[in-house]
């Protein structure tokens, strides 16, 4: 972690080294105060590495999301890639750019990068992940982006790309809850119930989805050690989406059962179909395997079938009402409207 | 590498991916295209990783940087936190945020983000640096955040925390030729002279260090296999800054002896002991040790040595005309003028 000095970066960035410094797994070798951190793997392992950058106005709305939401999701997005790979997670590299508004106290002598930084540590803490390095600048534009790293057996990680026709198609947990917090969320924005940010309680439930999504990485390790999955990916775009990009990689088409959805409370089908960011894990396996219901307390669906490259048919097909038609992806536009 | 959709950034990613598909180090085993990168380490080696955020108006000038110096600058700024440790560079990441404008095709059908790409893509291959992922999202701010991966042998990185009293302390290069770049450059743009951002040619050479620094990974890795560094820092912030992060890292105080200061031609004191962005290495070795004047290429000279920390001797002390003053951190402020 260093920093383009001037404003309290510096003591920003000392504060987050002390919050850091409670934890250092074994894999941390050296964290926060050199020019790099430096990790160790196990004997067998290989790295996986993902970055993801969040913009504000883009990827999240500084009157609209509890920063502490902002930074919870930040740390889901780069989370989720690893449990897509099965990955164990090492530790975590953020960036920040921010306004020098959002450092400095206001309510309750506290800033905005505070509220982001307990968001960010606490999901963190949950999944065992230091905060091993970054960078801290000012900057107009609020600006996150988070760097996950994580290790897999050689050779064993959960791949886009190795989907075999006849496979079947499962998703974890639920569908559309992301979404449909998200439209909840603007239209409170909209009636300015969220005056300070406050959530009311009562919506708290139904907009957890969307503000403190949980990736997935216990059941991406389950799928990874007992070979279950023959391929991977995290639905961050939409389920639309999301699977035409494993199709491609795999080169095989795809079914779904509209009607096997497994969609969260109050959510559309459209919502399941193309709402981004739901964080689930969608995968495949040989339709021989036997799946629990429940992978490390969290449902599992089967919800359709690979099918081989056919000239005519379409990446994706959608069963409907006992009718077949094309699922074109439409993944989410992050707040386009 | 990911993208958050619309406006052709999957045509972008997919130009990324052409442009990085050429070659492939045998530390990369899985490059753009799935939920993470995969990368593998050689047996006894350890993991480096930085990250550096570059923000449009404060790293750069979208009107005085050419796009090919802002894609150098923002790799070598990663490159050079690993050549800080004495670490082989295994892969890049990158995370690029942008304004459409920029992914749009102006003169001779090329866009920004095509001359940034060229300089990023030059940098990388003179280096063996693939570009294995990163993130794309459209921002109303131009914003690029670099994530480097290096291996090191296991216990043996150069740190800033190591130098002992009595060693003596060494930088690659010439000082103070980023800095003086940049003055040239903010007066061309002051002038107008940089219409179209061209850079007159007699200037190209005097600007160099400020546009195209050289990240000295052959001499970090020269340092760190054959033992010399006790302690190792890149110059990015600045001599005088830099130098006491390595103090305070490593408990000890530093001389710095003026007269002794490689100075870029044309660059003042001032700029060689301030301005940041040099990047070059400040190192201590034991003073016994006998270092050749030059390493792989560059000059390596001796400007100073490391004392003992006592009651009342500032943390740094430069020595001029015979008489000794403290050398207060005095960092260079990107663009703060």
């Amino acid at each position: 972690m260093k920093a383009t000095k001037a404003l309290g970066e510096r003591a920003l960035i000392e504060q987050i080294r002390r919050r850091s410094a409670g934890f250092a797994p074994s894999g941390l070798r050296l964290g926060i105060g050199d020019d790099c951190a430096l990790l160790s793997l196990r004997p067998g392992e290989e790295l996986a590495v993902t970055t993801d950058l969040s913009i504000a106005g883009r990827h999240f709305l500084l009157d609209a999301h509890p920063p502490q939401a902002v930074g919870h999701r930040t740390l889901a997005r780069g989370l989720s890639d690893l449990a897509a790979m099965g990955a164990r997670p090492l530790a975590a590299f953020l960036s920040l750019g921010l306004p020098r508004e959002l450092t400095l106290p206001r309510g309750r002598g506290r800033s905005w990068v505070d509220g982001f930084l307990d968001g960010f540590m606490h999901l963190a803490e949950s999944h065992g992940v230091p905060l091993a390095g970054g960078d801290l600048a000012e900057s107009p534009l609020a600006v996150a982006d988070i760097i996950l790293t994580g290790a897999v057996p050689r050779g064993r990680a959960l791949l886009r790309s190795r989907a075999r026709p006849g496979d079947a198609l499962y998703v974890t947990g639920q569908l559309g809850g992301a979404a449909a917090g998200l439209e909840r969320l603007k239209s409170l924005v909209r009636s300015r119930a969220t005056a300070n940010r406050a959530i009311p309680a009562r919506l708290r439930e139904r907009l957890a989805p969307h503000l403190f999504p949980q990736p997935r990485i216990p059941q991406g390790l389950w799928l990874l050690h007992r070979r279950i999955a023959t391929a991977c990916i995290d639905l961050s775009d939409g389920l639309s989406t999301d699977l035409s990009h494993l199709c491609a990689e795999s080169r095989v088409c795809a079914e779904v059962d509209a009607a096997a959805l497994p969609l969260f409370p109050a959510s559309s089908l459209q919502q399941a179909l193309h709402g981004g960011e739901d964080y689930e894990l969608l995968f495949t396996a040989s339709s021989g395997t036997h799946l629990p219901r429940v992978i490390a307390g969290v449902a599992v669906t089967r919800i359709g079938r690979i099918l081989r490259r056919r000239s005519g048919r379409p990446p994706v097909t959608l069963l409907r009402n006992g009718r077949a038609e094309e699922l074109v992806p439409r993944g989410w536009q992050h707040f386009a409207g």
